[in-house]
C-alpha cells in the first residue's frame, strides 16, 4: 500500500461464491486521470496474481507501477483520456482483505479459515469499487494473466458492465500443464515445515517454500528462447558462488535466486495459496456447460485479445479460443498473436509490441 | 539389479575427469543377443539419468526393460542381429559405483565425498565394459536423453570407437531453461531437511524433496498438449481426495503424485544430484571452443539424430544443431523431427514413430 491507495468497503456480509462470507471486508484500489462528467470514460484493470493496485506512477506515489509502460499520460492506456481504476484482488495481501487479514469474529488472522476464494469473488469485489465511484458502465475492462480470467468472470456475472474488453495473455480456464505447475508451487509452500498449516509469522516464515515456488514460477513466466539469448551458458564467477554443495554455478541460477529473493518477503504465503487455487478452479465452461457457450454469453461492443507465441503458462491457443468464442457470440473481436520472446511476462516487458497493440485498440474505442 | 546384471570392474584407480579417483569401482550392465565371431555387431546403449541397465527383457530377467518396445528379437534394435550392451551409468545407484556406494577407503558410503562426476566419466566407464567384452569397435553407439550426451562424450573422447551413432532427444549441452529446471530439482532435494547435507538413511530419507523433484521433472518430460488430451480438467472423485488443505483435486495432480511415489524409493538422492549436475556441466563446446567445432571432430560412417517437436527439456533445435554439426564434420547424418505429442519422454512411449525411425536406420547399417 502507498499514499495513493484508497479503500472500498464491501457490502457486509460479502457472500463468497463457494460458501462462507466476509464481514467488514475492503478492497484496495488506485485511480489515475479524471472521471468524465458523463462517467463514460472508466477503464478497470484487474491484475495478475501478485501485483498490487499500484499499476502506474501516481501523483501521490510517483514510484513506477507494475504496468507503468502501458498506463499513464500519453501511453497506450492514456490517463489524459481515461479514468483508470486498478483494484488489488480480494484475497491478496496488498491492502485488500485476504487470508492474512484479521478475521473480525476472532481478532486473529484468517489464515486457512478464510473462505474458499474464487475469481468470481475477485471480480464482484472489484465491481464494488466501480459502483462506489458512480460508474454505471465501464468503457473498457482490462485484464492480463489472472486478471483476464477475473475480467471474464466479471463479464459473465455482470453482462452489461463493460462496453469493451481487453484480455491479455489469459485463458478461459487452466489446462493441466498450468494446473500441474501451480499445484507444485502450492505444494512447495505447504511442504516447508515453517508453513505449519498456515500458522507462520515473521520470525518463522516459510521462506524456503516461497523461494522455491517463485523460482518455479519464473521458469514458466519467461521463455527458453529468451533465456538462451540472455544467459546462454554463462557462469557465476567462482568467487561469487556461495560454496554450498550443488549451489548455483550458472548465471540463470543466480538470476532465479535474485528474482525469488525480491519476491519472497513481498507476498503472503496463504494468500498465494488461495489465489493460485482460484486460478485453477476458474472455468468459463461453468457458464453454460462449455467454454464456447460461456463465451457466447458475453456482450460487448468490441474486444481485443492478445497472446504471445512463447507463453507456456497461458498458451496462445487459449487466447485464440477466447477470441473465437467472443466472435461466435457476436462480439467484434480482434486477436493479436505477438512474436515476443519473453513468454507469459511479455505484457510486462515487451513494451514496444504491447504498447502499440493496446494503444491502437484504446485509441479506436 | 536383477539376475541378468553383470559387473565390470573399472581400472583401479579410475581417474575422474574433474579430479579425484575411484578405487575398486564397477559398472553394472546387461547384454542381449550374441556377439558375432568377427565382433562387429555390437550396439552400446547409454541411458537417461535414472534407468538401470535393464533396457529390455532378458532370459535371466523377463520383466520388461525401460526400452522394451525398441530392443528385442524382431524389434527396432533387433537382438537376433545385434549384440546389445546397456550400461548403468557410473554415479548411478542401480549396480554401478556411485555416491551411494561404500568408499573402500573409509568403509562408509561416499555420499558427497564422491568425486565430482562428469558425463565423460560415465562414457569412459561404459567403454571399459565394451573393452572387457573384447569389442574393438562398436557398430552403433546409441543414447537417448542424458545417454545421448554421454554418447557424444564417448565419441569425442574415443574418436574411432563407433561406426554409427544414434542420438535421441538429446543435446550438445544444456541450455538455461533446462539448467534452471534441474537446478530447481536439486534445490528441492537439498531443501528437504531430511537430506541433511547428504547424510540420510532409509529411516530419515528426503522423501518430500525427491517427490517434489520428480513431480517437477514430470512437468518437463511430457507435453502440455498430451496432458490436455489425457486429463483435460478431470477431477479426482471427492471421496478419493486426501483432505489436506490445498491437496490434489485435478486428475493431473493425482497422476503426478502417482508417478512421483513410484520413483521416490527407487533412486538415491545423492546420485540424483551428481547425475543431474553432470548433465548441466557437459558441453560439446569444451572440445574445440564451440559446439560446431566439437561436433566436427566426431568421426563415423553415419548417424541418425531424432528429436520431438514437443520436447521442452531437449528442444528440437538442439537435435538439429547436432545433426548439422555432424554433417558439417563429414558424417552422413539423417535428422528425424517427430511430431510425437509426449514431449521428451516420447522415445519411451511413442513406439510406432520411434520404432519405425530407429528400425529403418538399424536395418540399413
Amino acid at each position: 500500500m502507498t499514499p495513493a491507495t484508497r479503500h472500498c468497503p464491501l457490502p457486509s456480509p460479502f457472500a463468497m461464491r463457494r460458501g462462507g462470507h466476509l464481514e467488514g471486508a475492503t478492497v484496495a484500489y488506485e485511480t489515475w486521470g479524471a472521471l468524465a462528467p458523463a462517467r463514460d470514460n472508466a477503464v478497470l484493470v484487474l491484475t495478475g496474481m501478485s501485483p498490487s493496485a499500484h499499476a502506474a506512477a501516481h501523483p501521490d506515489d510517483p514510484t513506477p507501477g507494475w504496468w507503468d509502460d502501458i498506463i499513464g499520460p500519453g501511453k497506450a492506456i492514456d490517463t489524459r483520456r481515461w479514468f483508470v481504476v486498478c483494484v488489488n484482488s480480494l484475497g491478496s495481501c496488498m491492502g485488500s482483505t485476504g487470508p492474512a487479514s484479521v478475521n473480525p469474529a476472532t481478532g486473529q488472522p484468517w489464515r486457512l479459515d478464510f473462505p474458499a476464494l474464487s475469481l468470481e469473488d475477485v471480480a464482484l469485489a472489484a465491481h464494488e469499487v466501480v459502483r462506489s465511484l458512480g460508474i454505471e458502465r465501464l468503457h473498457c475492462l482490462v485484464g492480463p494473466s489472472m486478471g483476464g480470467m477475473s475480467a471474464l468472470a466479471y463479464a459473465l456475472n455482470l453482462p452489461a458492465a463493460a462496453r469493451h474488453l481487453l484480455l491479455v495473455s489469459t485463458a478461459p480456464h487452466s489446462l493441466p500443464f498450468s494446473i500441474a505447475i501451480r499445484s507444485l508451487q502450492r505444494e512447495l509452500i505447504r511442504s516447508d515445515p515453517a508453513w505449519n498449516g498456515g500458522h507462520y509469522d515473521a520470525e518463522a516464515f516459510p521462506v524456503t517454500g516461497m523461494l522455491l515456488a517463485r523460482k518455479l514460477g519464473m521458469t514458466t513466466y519467461r521463455s527458453a528462447r529468451e533465456w538462451r539469448q540472455r544467459f546462454g551458458r554463462s557462469k557465476v564467477p567462482e568467487d561469487a558462488r556461495d560454496g554450498a554443495p550443488f549451489g548455483p554455478e550458472f548465471a540463470v541460477e543466480s538470476y532465479l535466486a535474485y528474482q525469488a529473493e525480491r519476491f519472497v518477503t513481498r507476498f503472503d504465503p496463504n494468500c498465494y495459496l488461495y489465489l493460485s487455487r482460484a486460478m485453477d478452479w476458474f472455468d468459463v465452461a461453468d457458464y453454460g456447460g462449455s467454454v464456447a457457450r460461456g463465451l457466447a454469453r458475453i456482450r460487448a461492443r468490441g474486444a481485443l485479445v492478445i497472446g504471445v507465441e512463447t507463453d507456456l503458462l497461458f498458451p496462445l491457443e487459449q487466447q485464440e479460443e477466447i477470441a473465437e468464442g467472443l466472435r461466435d457470440g457476436g462480439v467484434p473481436t480482434q486477436f493479436a498473436a505477438l512474436p515476443s520472446i519473453q513468454g507469459h511476462d511479455a505484457f510486462l516487458v515487451d513494451t514496444p509490441r504491447f504498447g502499440k497493440t493496446i494503444g491502437d485498440f484504446m485509441a479506436a474505442i
